[in-house]
């Protein structure tokens, strides 16, 4: 079971790192990391590089796709080499999956038309201007289309998928593995019950968080 | 504020990047992955190969450590050129931290003597073997020693220490921004609730869990 982590310029770390801690653990998994060259990719904070070990064009038939967001995003939107490898992949796909503002990107190649989906709280707007149905969920399954809100929500997206794949046992096996308890030390991590402050701040500053450039 | 994250041969991935998405968002903060060498480090995996940008002598002076874990930390116990680092960079550090068996390397580098410390739960014992006291908790502080649970207990520990450094209100900012609102779908992620037949099997296990390498 090959799955295939897509990077990018300006990708966020946790987003691809989270499902890769948890796939990574599944009984024949062979996960690669790849981007549209291979070679060094920094995250959106510049201070964190992850090798891409293949490119695309390397790894034409993933059986797991997983497209993590980032401010790097933005530069990904329009149709070009990714989105057509993304259109490729996906038709032998068994999964198909984001985290974050990935799903932007699955959406931009036309691949969430009409389904169903979750992206970070600051982009389920303009992932439903891309033709999805936005949902204000952690984990959203639409078929084979599984994407998952913010960040760190691709921990839970990649345990539930896990799940799906190899049974429930398999799945707690790994969360013990990675014990994964989570105890935060704030209840702030839903634009549901942060501060609404806090909350108003971060929508005003929107394009910045989500961009990493001023407005 | 200069923070070095260390990395060795077979470190685990999120226990890196849990706390690196935390603190590079702290304002002023400066992230640094560091190891013996500079290059490329491979995780326990060996799919996933993050840059070190610095030879640890190039960080004399850091304002934080984190030390992950990972089955390789079972080659970093002997004195030598880590534990020296650590000892040194550890005089001037406002805080020196660890996620998972990453206190095993702190605790055998001689600085969590007599001290109150966490590690994976199932190195607890071998914690406590090296001269700490250990403790069941997710995020363990002592003085200015911060030592985290397995893997995922990072993210925890850096928000916590987050708050601490820069108050409350940039800590719930960056919870929000991770979209840090957990919620697994099982209820496994710690050895007192998971399923009791996993949790033996695991212990059994546990050498080649810890180690990556057959008993």
């Amino acid at each position: 079971m090959q799955i295939a982590i897509v990077l990018y310029d300006r990708f966020t770390a946790l987003d691809a790192v989270g499902p890769y801690q948890v796939f990574s653990s599944l009984p024949g998994a062979e996960v690669v990391f790849a981007a549209e060259q291979a070679g060094r990719v920094s995250d959106d904070e510049r201070s964190l590089h992850l090798s891409a070990d293949a490119a695309l064009a390397d790894v034409p038939h993933p059986d797991i796709v997983v497209v993590p967001g980032g401010p790097g995003q933005n530069d990904q939107m329009d149709d070009g080499p990714l989105h057509d490898w993304l259109r490729a992949a996906d038709q032998g796909t068994a999964w198909t999956t984001s985290v974050c503002t990935g799903s932007l990107i699955l959406a931009a190649a036309g691949l969430l038309a009409g389904r169903r989906a979750t992206s970070h709280w600051l982009a389920l707007g303009e992932l439903g201007q891309h033709g999805a149905i936005p949902v204000s969920e952690r984990v959203v399954f639409d078929g084979k289309y599984v994407t998952a809100a913010g960040v760190s929500a691709g921990i839970d997206m990649g345990l539930t998928l896990a799940g799906r794949i190899a049974g429930d046992q398999t799945a707690q096996a790994i969360q013990l593995g990675i014990e994964y308890d989570p105890q935060p030390p704030y209840d702030a991590g839903s634009p549901d019950r942060a501060p609404a402050d806090l909350v108003r701040t971060m929508r005003a500053r929107s394009r910045f968080i989500l961009t990493g450039r001023p407005t």
